[in-house]
Formats: C-alpha cells, structure tokens, sequence
C-alpha cells in the first residue's frame, strides 16, 4: 500500500515516518509513504498559496491551483483522495480497515482557516478524526495512517489487532505486567494460575465492565452472546 | 500553559513542536513544550521498560516502575497527569477548552500492548481521540496538544476559533478565496455583494446545510433560533 500525504509543512513528518511500526512496514516494503509540498505547485509569483477570503472574515484560505494540482500530479486511477476536514465522515476502527484495503491513499491536509470550497470536488472522502478542531489536517493525517497501517496484513501479528478496543465492539481488559506486586497492588490471582479458560473469561468479564463503565452504548448496541449475558449479570450483582 | 509529554519516542516530536502556530507560541513564551523520555527512568539492568502479559497473549505490556516514576519525577501540584488511551473519555471541543485552562498537562503516552493496569491509579484522566486503534499514543498526544494550544489565550486570534466546526455546534460555512473562477466554478454572488448581513445569512445557512447532510445528530440535539428554523425550512424546501 502507497500513502501520499499533501501538505503544506513536509517536515512535520519526518519524526513520524522514523516510528517503530512505520519503519518497519517501510522497510519490509508493505508500505510506501510520500510526502509532497503542496507549496512546490504553486504558479503565484510571491509563492503563495492561500488568500484572503471572499465575504470577509478571519484567516486564510487554501487556493484551488496549488491544491489541484498537487492532487493531479499525486494520484492515479488506483487513488483514493482523502480530504482531512472537521466536516467529514468520522474515523472509527470499522472505516480504518475499509481503507487498509485500498491500493493508494492520498490523505489532503488543510491548514490555516480551510480549503476553497471548490477543492472539494476533486476529492472522493471527506474525513475528520473526532468533533475537535486541529490547527492542520497534518496530525489528523498521522492517525489516519497510523490506524491504517496497522491494520495491513504482515504490519504487526494478526492477534495483536483482533485484541484491540472496538475490534470487537468492546474496550480492551486491563494488562499487568511484572512485578507481581507493585506498591501494594497485585496482579489478579487468575492470570498467574495457568488456567487458560478462567482467564478467558476473566478478561472477557474485565472487558465487559470497563465498557459497561466507560462507554455503556457499546454495550446497549450489541448483540450479547449467552457469556457475555452471565457474565454482565456477574459484573452488576458484585457492584 | 505547560505541556510534558511522556513517551518512548521523544523523536516523534520533532517536526510537532516546530510547526508554525505551535513554534510560534512557544516562541512567544504562551506555551512551554517538554518531551520526556520514559526510558531513562528505567531502573532494568537491560534498559527495558515492557515484558510479557501475566496470563499470555500478543504484545508486551509497559511495567509500572519507569513510567511511574517518570509521573513522580514530572508532577507538581498543578499538574493533571492524562493517559492517552482507547478506553478514555473521548476527546470533543468542550473538553479541549477545560484542558485550555489547565497551568501543567501530562500527556502519557502508552506503546506496544498497552499500560499495566496498575498505573491507571496514578493518573487523573484517560483520554481517547477516538473510537480507533493507533500503534501508540503519541500520535494521539500531538492531537490534543495541537487541540489545546490553539484554545491558549493569545495563540490565535479570537475571532478565528470562534468560526471553527463544532465551536458554535454546527460545521463549519464554505470558504472561497481567489480566483472568482476555477475550472468553470464561481464564488457564489453574495460573497463578493459587499452586503454583510446577506454574507452573514448565507453563512449560517450554508453552516446548516452541511451540518444536516453530513452530521444531522448535531441538528437534532440543537436549541434552534428563529432565524436558523426559517433558513432550514428553506434548505428543506429547495432540496
């Protein structure tokens, strides 16, 4: 998989590209990331590639030519040409592994007060990381593919992302590493009695209350399993 | 404000902090940026900081004692210690502006498998940017910092966030800057009127259409004026 990222600030990624997991999918060659200075395209004598706005009002605004033009020169007819924007679709693990099927992601990063309304129809996604604003859609970027790449096969094992959060609609159970007591507080019996289904369960049980906790639509959206069910039932007798 | 950022990989950070309105922040003495590296606070004869899961699985788990200690050595009284993880609160605007008022954030940015449970105890919030998995939290740290700087008295402008998507609940109005013609798409006529209440009411309107065609819950949960009921019904009407 190739990931293009236009942008206006390229040096923002070279710390990025140079992480554990990137690397190492960069150069097993499972992955090829570009990034290109959306500000090399532009035709405007002073360099510039934003302008005021029409109507008036605060900030900056990206320029079609520029923009376009990098697009242009970026994809192909594998391309699929993400637009980072607080108005877009929301990323959710379920739309990362739809796009970790792609061949070619160019992932648009807006700056300054947004894009010319007009750069819109040259993109096919409109997509936003939460309901937050970024001074750029340069980190917004970074999640996006680190998100994605993770999930492309021969990145990290297979079990390492069947575990995750929302993988399988609930929050990850909790981990303990050693020492076995730490400050006073122990790791749970059941993790160190070698018993395998005991902690099956009691992972699955953990999971099940820190969900029920912290994020309860999660678990009202969800289709129980007769398990999950006892073990909920468990969880709100003991509390 | 002051921001540490606790990680495995200071060198992620780099091209973060020398990013315009951030670098420039810093600059003006606003913000004070302080990576550091949880690794040194190993006290492992092999520098380690991560073993296996008691009970099995994929991944290793960060033990309790480096990143324990590197909280200790980062806190004072001021400080609210965060842990930037799946299972947090997730991230909106509104919790950006209380993090704005903050004097110290710590941002604890968690790797590989994820935190031993035990440091959870240590900390005063777990923060989620969404509902996604990322190879670490760092990526994620750079998302609320970027978040939160920007809310900073004096880091932008006033009027600029005010505009923003989500600031006033709705996304954000399209912007046009020259040309008046790209492609064969104009700027649409009010813009370049002069007429700043026809300016300011075909903002709105547009605020409100995108917001009902892309994110329609926002519309549902909202207190609407008079003047935003009759301009939907319009929208409605032309559709």
């Amino acid at each position: 998989m190739k990931i293009s990222i236009l942008t206006l600030f390229p040096e923002m990624f070279t710390g990025f590209v140079e992480t554990s997991i990137i690397k190492k999918a960069i150069l097993k060659e499972i992955i090829e990331i570009e990034v290109v200075d959306m500000r090399s395209f532009t035709e405007d004598k002073h360099n510039r590639v934003d302008d005021y706005p029409y109507g008036g009002g605060a900030g900056l605004v990206l320029m079609c030519q520029p923009v376009v033009d990098a697009i242009k020169a970026t994809r192909t007819e594998d391309s699929l040409v993400v637009m980072m924007t607080p108005q877009g679709k929301t990323l959710k693990q379920s739309v990362s592994y739809d796009l970790a099927k792609e061949k070619h992601i160019i992932l648009l990063c807006g700056h300054y007060e947004g894009f010319d309304e007009r750069i819109r129809s040259y993109v096919d996604m409109e997509l936003s990381i939460g309901d937050y604003v970024l001074t750029g859609g340069e980190v917004a970027s970074m999640v996006v593919a680190d998100s994605v790449i993770r999930l492309v096969d021969g990145v990290i094992t297979q079990e390492s992302h069947e575990d995750d959060s929302f993988s399988n609609g609930l929050l990850e159970y909790p981990h303990y590493t050693r020492p076995r007591e730490y400050e006073g507080m122990e790791v749970p019996d059941v993790l160190v009695s070698g018993h395998h289904e005991n902690v099956r369960n009691y992972r699955l049980k953990e999971s099940l209350r820190k969900t029920q906790k912290m994020r309860p639509e999660l678990i009202e959206s969800r289709d129980l399993t007769p398990l999950e069910i006892k073990l909920l039932a468990e969880i709100n007798s003991e509390e």
